[in-house]
């Protein structure tokens, strides 16, 4: 725990909620504070200090509801729809407002999809010469939000070309999918709405964290597909392991 | 010219060699400098906007000694490794000092790669509404330098695993390929050395540009493959098309 080197978490959002377990108000302080959180919190780590750290994290930790790995917890439609894209020339990605490095160990095992082919929100690093060996070394300084306005921002940065289909699942997609349906010829703009209590959760306006509000009331006039958890999917998570 | 609206330019470097024709300045002033004129002077252009005056930029002129197109100045050596080591299922990108969105309209067809497997330097860019349309926007910052110890942060960030093989051409490449070499298993680092004036040019140790100097001096105790242009390569660029 690094706290006691840094007195001013006390008193400073969003270290001050997560100090205190006030988990809504670090939910409150959205990708951003989140951001603000890692970043502060593994500074002067190395790239692969930090793989580990990530990867030990993912093979120890079950998610408390579901009682499977959270690689586990992902949803069997999306893995279909990656599987099928794939067999069809398409080269897939995914553009998330987690951080770059925390979601690459496991991308390729969980999805298929190469590290190459992450788009993240990130920390700046550094290269040092650390023990005489060269190493990659996170700064306690955010680089890059990859959320919201900033999604076609690491898109443009990252892949370099206008996406034919884009999936989100919550209000800071808009702007990725508006701009992905921006472009010439066939386009798709997808959104999840979480709306199966039984299977997995229900939320949408209200809730603090995944927000799906405005995205609900411009579906219909920017031809956004949203798609029901609860309606349209036989199946949630893969088969059991 | 948006140099009446910038009459700061006038005494400022780069912005004042370029305005003097001082190349030698400008060459003196780095790639970071050379970024500093790239971004103050494309500001405001949209993404779509910027990649069009490449391509024109590109499909119009010709380097004047070579009198070829600059995407035909390409070494042919350098495309027949390209090719060799993806039909060995090895994935290629190219990691440039140069701006990322203006190689990228160029990549592809003249290298085989595609635009998300470009690195280079880059400026800031927003998303904005313009005209009523969804559009990436430059701004007059520099965002990243991929150059010298900025090559192992954007291959970190961009690709997010080590290469196996690296090759560069002058000390701007020493990191990246000690960041190559410091990987597990077989590696592999090579520098072009620009020997040949007859067929190319010949220039290392005193060069303004593409400098080749402690990279020659380390090579033998690190490990490094020296390419003499002029004793290794058959041919130099591909045949005219």
């Amino acid at each position: 725990m690094l706290a006691p080197q840094h007195p001013e978490w006390k008193t400073t959002q969003p270290f001050k909620a997560v100090l205190e377990g006030d988990m809504k108000a670090v939910g409150a302080s959205g990708m951003k504070g989140l951001m603000e959180i890692i970043v502060a919190t593994h500074s002067g780590m190395t790239a692969a200090e930090f793989e580990k750290t990530v990867s030990n994290w993912l093979a120890t930790n079950t998610q408390p509801r579901f009682k499977r790995l959270y690689t586990e917890c992902v949803y069997q439609p999306q893995l279909e729809l990656l599987a099928y894209l794939r067999a069809n020339e398409f080269k897939t990605f995914i553009v998330s407002g987690g951080g770059i490095q925390f979601m690459r160990p496991m991308t390729e095992k969980t999805y298929g999809i190469p590290p190459e082919q992450v788009v993240g929100s990130s920390a700046v690093s550094e290269f040092q010469i650390k023990d005489g060996k060269p190493a990659l070394v996170r700064m306690p300084t955010i680089d890059f939000v990859n959320d919201k306005a900033g999604k076609p921002v690491g898109i443009y940065e990252h892949i370099g070309r206008r996406p034919i289909l884009a999936f989100g699942n919550s209000d800071s997609d808009m702007q990725m999918i508006e701009y992905t349906l921006a472009g010439e010829g066939r386009r798709l703009g997808l959104f999840v709405h979480h709306t199966d209590a039984e299977r997995e959760y229900a939320y949408d306006r209200n809730s603090h964290v995944g927000t799906l509000d405005k995205a609900l009331d411009q579906a219909a006039a920017k031809d956004w597909i949203i798609v029901s958890m609860k309606d349209d999917w036989a199946q949630i998570f893969p088969d059991q392991k």
